[in-house]
């Protein structure tokens, strides 16, 4: 049987944890041998030699920065992986041949995501981000804090991130409301509702955390006006993407004690730059966009994952992680 | 049946989280109407009213402030209850009758000393500590962390704080290495030794939690010499007495980056002075002495464990949470 011919793009620009070097391929392709042997790899950094690859490339993996003209550039290719969740960055998907399956990276993340999650819950129960202010101003404060058990977290999105923060919320017993576009159960939540029933929902949480992908429908989600009807006991976690969140009006509400505080690991754009007034805004902390992304396996966890797909694409079975062109995600 | 004279001392100068008033008293005879009828209450606050109460109770809660001549003042008192889990500030017990049975508050402290224990092993794991550093200084940079499932974290002391680290420990994945004094099993732990092998585990450790009492023996338990022996990757916490490990070598460490991170919830003296060097200590959280008292329930808890314990009094039983002079916890 002829060999599939699998061309892997990569960018120097990405941190070296994404990169999908020769050895972790190797190492993947060792764990995989049947599959492996099915396939003809090429690789590429930074474009340079991508089109040559290209243009008889079957499968692809990482969306190339120059998306022109992709079914002519890329004529023989029938499916597309992005190597991270969010495919925000791709939008709108006009360049997207209607024939090109696009599937993202959903499922390498929700390890380390409960981890995360389980820090951001019990750092904002404490109210660490007002302790951290504290300690830059040497003032010793005795913030006292009741017990997480019994209190509700309100996760938005009940994807990969989102199951994940409802796993971490459960695990440190609290009752788990989630939020989704349908009203599908979830074993992780007590709970389901949709988004039109935000509004009364938010009220009742005491931790609100954001997993949606970032959508024309999402951005700015959580604006003034719902920040406005969180408690002012409450916290806010955002391991999704900035814009679904109004961080005008989040820096607002923190300033001001009508939030108890927050943890970003998204902000907008990224890297942030010295002068964003997010740096030094009162009950908050930043973490640089790691909270879901494993220093040591990401991108063995991520070839795994892939594998896995590939061997549905060999059988002719539906992919899974498809991205739905229509819904954005 | 005479009653039996119970003399509550409390004191302004602690937090009010710790006071346990008229209400709370109330509150926790209601949960336990049989014992609370056999006693006769008596409350004083900073000591006004305070030896009249004293010379005729039978049982008190709350050691004075005032402890000379006690055995005098106190004839009939048998038992007189510690309302912390540390008794170092009541060291030396030259103070304490031979009769005079004196209990502590140790398990009153598990439930939220496990949840500050997830915390302070996932924030040291994604190193919060330099990412707030980081955020100061406005600075963004990625910092990627592996998971902690499978790390190790070397728990000192095994009693009510040690057990909550060891369980949080074992919640998040880690592999538990227990040391005391004894090398009895703990069910939370893989393994038990003892303080003369703690050389020996140091360096296996990539997070080094302190739990043990201060005594003479555990003073600077940690110092320069067994700091240098963790791995540069490693982090430590503090939910003990601050003494218990060497500061000055510990801000050394943490500033020349031989330690990846610290969180300490117990400095010296509390309140931490605006001039302490420790403030601006690099990679170091502090907390202020709250990790293991819920702000809802603490007094309700210890309470709890107090009328438990009052059982065992009137049947005749040998109580728990006594202190050994001796060994002086």
């Amino acid at each position: 049987m002829a060999k599939l011919r699998l061309h892997i793009a990569n960018s120097t620009s990405k941190h070296p944890v994404y990169h999908i070097t020769s050895e972790r391929w190797a190492a993947a392709a060792a764990r995989h041998p049947d599959l492996a042997s099915a396939l003809d790899v090429s690789m590429s950094w930074d474009g340079a030699g991508l089109d040559e690859a290209l243009a008889s490339a079957d499968v692809g993996i990482g969306v190339p920065a120059d998306r022109s003209r992709l079914a002519e550039r890329a004529p023989r290719m029938r499916w597309l992986h992005h190597t991270s969740a969010g495919v925000d960055a791709l939008l709108p998907f006009d360049w997207l041949p209607p024939a090109l399956v696009l599937t993202n990276n959903r499922g390498a993340h929700g390890r380390k995501a409960q981890q995360y999650m389980r820090m951001a819950y019990t750092a904002l129960n404490v109210r660490l981000p007002r302790m951290i202010d504290n300690q830059a101003a040497r003032r010793w404060e005795r913030l006292f804090s009741p017990s997480l058990e019994g209190q509700t977290a309100l996760v938005i999105g009940l994807g990969d991130l989102g199951e994940a923060a409802a796993r971490a919320a459960r695990q440190l017993g609290m009752k788990v409301i989630g939020v989704r576009r349908h009203a599908k159960p979830c074993e992780h939540a007590d709970r389901v509702h949709t988004f039109d029933e935000l509004d009364e929902l938010l009220p009742s949480a005491d931790y609100v955390a954001i997993a949606v992908p970032l959508t024309a429908e999402t951005r700015h989600l959580l604006d003034a006006r719902r920040i406005g009807l969180m408690k002012p006991t409450a916290g806010l976690i955002n391991i999704a993407r900035a814009p679904v969140v109004d961080y005008d009006a989040l820096r607002a509400a923190l300033r001001e004690g009508r939030l108890s505080g927050a943890v970003l690991d998204v902000v907008e754009p990224e890297p942030l730059p010295p002068e964003s007034p997010l740096w030094d805004t009162p009950n908050l902390i930043i973490t640089p966009h790691v909270s879901c992304d494993d220093s040591e396996d990401y991108v063995a966890i991520s070839l795994d994952l892939w594998f896995a797909n590939f061997a549905r694409f060999l059988r002719g079975d539906a992919l899974e992680a498809r991205v739905d062109a229509k819904l954005g995600y």
